[in-house]
């Protein structure tokens, strides 16, 4: 049996990277609701990121979106988070708000948008070298909503050559993560659906190109924990894209939607070495708080990561070994239920205050008056949205 | 064996009501693309959905959406449409994009939102009255995103009265259609996700509710055709919203995803008595076009409507039902699919011309200069949107 | 907050109803495999449900199938299980093995198949009159593999027509419990393929008619609790099937594939009145252990239903309903989740102790040698099986 | 514009191989339907699938399904078969229909059991050698039940072990081809679920590993035909299997359930190359007819295939590349549904008669009274089936 204290070694390691774009407005295409506090500026966001961070210890670093977080002096912005306490990461590229891209980016069948999607990226290295960031990550909207619009098999070799470019312009310490999505806000077919088609993209790049999964992003039914498990054994599973989703939608809090799911998933992670110390999968998060407040709502789902790591970490491994060889199926999911069935969170509640954290983040920042302060504070400007 | 020329009186009565609202911007939530010649004006709109009606025949009215449609004189709409060519049609309320409705609508758990959304459908009523449409047509965007966030029963009885209230504010001539939705933009539940919580919702209404099946609203995988021949053995399909769809989107052209499905839907509406002289099902078209040409994008799916249906009128009943009877399987989905293969487009475009219409109406369209007029004409002002 | 003291009461009054069915061999159409000491007759399946109940106290009946469990003498059939310690329960419907039934049963298009398909049930009725069961539950596999094979208005009306009969023949103190099912075995169209075709047919039947819920009967994400609420509300639910999936399948130990969707159920079950003591909601498994030990996995099922029942109950509803009512989207939905990640394991196995019953009722089976003893026993004789 | 005289030479050339098992009974975990003249031996299944090359010329071969269709004499057997005009084909495997492998076969935790499995491979490439085939196509039912009851990546690296040593086994000419399945019969996971598992496993082994692309094998929603794309461009599409389905089964005739889909899937075979002289991608037939005739079944699916074949080669390229250059997304649209529009039937019709066809195969079969013939002369002996 594997005990609380076992596992804190591994938990005092566990990051998980926080979007800047969850701290602005969003919704649905039928209406983003504004909540009083929201963010007006880059730093804000980041000074929102901060909290959590302090809240929990869980998010020492915030990912950027270009354009969305563009500011002058990048520099000056990876001083600012360092004095709130946090890094800035991963940087994101968008290629889906610009008339230009409306029938694609890197696979548009006109060489100048492919240009201007191309030197978009190239930007984002240049911002990257700014920011000490490690990963460019690249999600495509690019896609067709009709049978006939696009020749399929021309935009992936197009994205092939696209890719190669911006492949070409890493530095050594840089990583091209690539996102997969089944569909949305193409209707028929996206450019990278699966992470088969990411995997063969990556591949063909080279040892720094790698895949990003987001939990969110499968056909109903996908046993996501098996594409973990792929990705991991295959050298390629490059980040993670947390959040959950009953329907299509991707933007609920990870773990709202299935524990049990996220719990699978972490134990692939733990299994295929992902949590090493010497592991290179970085952990995200991608949502959105579309009705729910936003701090609380990134609060609570680094804690749902936190928490269903620790279960995953308590699978008593021997014992799940043995009746796996033994072919004892009930005995076998029985010892996995067990540790998914221990409720871990007064143990964290405890480590946490001996960590100098509160033992409860969301009853803390409640407490904390923070909320109330923003609301009054940033009464003036513009709201931040994602447009 | 039917003919074609036994199909013509059918045909001639079919009408497809087209939405004010496909001919102003929409598109996902990652961005919306304009166009140019995109109505800056209600009656822009209706121009616009006149023009697919004096190319097709197909779609003497159209739908209007309050607010989006909103007026000061609503009769003077009325004479603007009828100079058009066209009608005014189903009132559709909105109550989704108001900041009180963010928790829910006529489900709210506050009697003052409640209230509220009670008024606003009287104000359609009013409209209705003005515009002379019969049919008030309620789409409820009302459900959760987290479990727990709502008490699902309490929701369910409050729709109930609040149906209630609305339903008794009809004139003898008005209907009450109430559509369901499987889910969006809620996440974890909508108040009215499926047919038969409509169904069970008007029905204790009174004779005067029935229900809106849109095409696109359903899980995956679920014969739609079937709810079709319910509705109308149960006396309660008010209208079709038509659109198709790949994944969980539902704004595709009607019949672009998967024209068999929609010949299959029209064979049970002419199964059921839907395109009988006395039927009160109304067909509608709900799409919007993000990246394709709008007036041509109606055309095509007004088209589509006609298509199917002529392929489903052409369906050889007595071969069909000799071959049911018998335990013919693959004899009885022959006699299906021959007319679903029955080319019946060179038939439509010379029945087309005999009355006055294009033979070609998608062709006849961009002969006639209309879409350069349009962007012309149009080119200052705010091109109108959902919002 | 609710302590676990305040809700035995409840748990004493849970009864799981068993299915003799799982105690035979089953599998899938690839391969079914047998297993040692797999019963050979009906006795000796009702004898292994004994063990079930006799570990747990959770499932005081056994359902029977007809013709699967017929007996020549069910008076006696009823002893015995009395003298095993379990009653008979549900008798279910077998309309879907005779190869009479190939293009249908209660719906088929010939007169002398519907017949035979009614007469069946009234045999089903005087088998429940020997047996003292209540409830009649029809589980149909009729429907069409192609589009065209059968008229599905036509079949509905049949439907109604031979359920009416068979209604006809009801005693007072019975129920005709009407199944849905999605799909399969038919692959196009299933003749009751949703709750609301279950409650359209048992509503014109009259209030003896309810319908069964099979948590493995729906759409890729379907929100099950929502049929649960609305089913509750409308005073139709009748009974559950219980089981879990994954895809398409519905074999597996309910509460195995999601335990929080279980939860959720559970919990609308307790919200709607479900478990109170006036309650004539029936819960049952319908389950098969394919490559997993059958007694063992009745037991755990049972267990899985009990353990998210418990948690269901400890919701605390006040703090619940207050945030609910205050629009506190994360804290309602934390209040859910707290009972849910509520492990309850160590009280119920300290009170399951208090009542005379093993703590832990799968590691007290193993201990106990039956698993080796009916292996020996059984050794001659041939397994029963579906067929 | 393409003329049908345009792609007779393309249409000469297609060749789409027929299932033994398509001949013998079938059916569903529920029940298996019996039809008279159903087959009690291999050489008369290959009769059948003569009959059915006869009839159509479209079927010059037929697959092997080892165990069901072990003889003692192979070369026997292919002499009997070229006598009969026809030619075997793929051999396919069975590691799911023996008791020792309930738990997996190429993957098995139990070196003996994999032992055994990979033997029986090695068995099907004998059978290879006598009967002249080229491909030894691998399905495995291997998979997990229940969470925790494998390890998933233990057997993927399992998996890969077991497929090298067959692999090294090969004849130059061979080629081993893996089937990917997204679900059952096991219902948590599959050790192949999709495409990418399955190129992942064919790209270690080396040039002769292809894959098998299943149309029944997909999450809902799949794009299937942007897979085939990506296979053919990455090399690696060994063959189809055909079948259709509308929820999860897989046994439909092809292009039943959606023929626009697979006319789409037709169009990127057409599109990458699939159906050019050299190319060496294989159609098949995988269904099983379980409630329809057989023999009619199977004509009528080899047709399906030849008519949306047919309906691809007649897309206006030119038109269609021009419409996706200048970026008219309806005009791109509409080039591939007027091929998909176009009724080819009486060209096909009049051709086949030019190649001493019957115009009508259904009709020519049914009015051949073969169907009669075999019921009569089949009278005793044991139908074959699937066990």
């Amino acid at each position: 049996m594997t005990s609380f204290a076992d596992i804190t070694g591994t938990l005092e390691g566990l990051a998980i990277e926080v979007p800047s774009w969850a701290y602005g407005n969003s919704g649905t295409r039928f209406k983003v609701f504004g909540t009083p506090g929201t963010p007006r500026s880059v730093e804000e966001k980041i000074a929102d990121a901060a909290v959590v961070h302090r809240h929990t210890g869980l998010s020492p670093t915030v990912a950027l979106h270009i354009p969305w977080d563009r500011v002058d002096d990048y520099a000056a912005l990876r001083r600012y988070a360092e004095d709130q306490g946090v890094g800035l990461g991963t940087i994101n590229s968008n290629t889906f708000q610009d008339d230009d891209y409306r029938l694609g980016s890197l696979t548009h069948v006109d060489a100048g948008v492919r240009r201007k999607a191309v030197d978009h990226h190239l930007e984002c290295l240049e911002v990257m070298r700014a920011t000490g960031s490690r990963d460019l990550k690249i999600w495509l909207a690019d896609g067709t909503n009709y049978p006939g619009q696009g020749d399929l098999r021309g935009r992936q070799d197009r994205l092939a050559d696209s890719l190669a470019e911006i492949y070409a312009h890493l530095d050594p310490e840089h990583r091209l993560v690539l996102e997969y999505k089944f569909f949305e806000p193409a209707f028929y077919h996206t450019d990278v659906p699966d992470w088969g088609t990411s995997y063969a993209q990556v591949s063909a790049l080279g040892p720094q190109a790698v895949v990003c999964l987001d939990t969110g992003h499968h056909a109903p039914g996908t046993n996501i924990e098996f594409i973990v498990m792929q990705l991991l054994r295959l050298g390629r599973l490059g980040s993670f894209d947390f959040n959950s989703r009953f329907y299509a939608d991707d933007d609920l809090i990870v773990g709202a939607a299935d524990p049990f799911q996220l719990f699978r998933i972490m134990t692939e992670v733990v299994r295929g070495g992902g949590l090493a110390p010497e592991s290179e999968v970085a952990l995200m998060l991608d949502q959105c708080h579309n009705i729910e407040e936003k701090i609380p709502g990134q609060i609570r789902s680094v804690l749902n990561v936190q928490e269903m790591t620790a279960r995953a970490l308590l699978v008593d491994t021997d014992a799940l070994v043995g009746a796996q060889e033994s072919g004892d199926v009930l005995g076998a999911n029985a010892v996995l239920m067990d540790a998914f069935y221990t409720d871990v969170r007064g143990d964290l509640a405890t480590w946490r205050e001996s960590r100098g954290l509160p033992a409860d983040p969301v009853a803390a920042y409640a407490a904390s008056g923070h909320r109330e302060q923003i609301a009054a504070e940033r009464a003036g400007g513009t709201q931040l949205s994602w447009t």
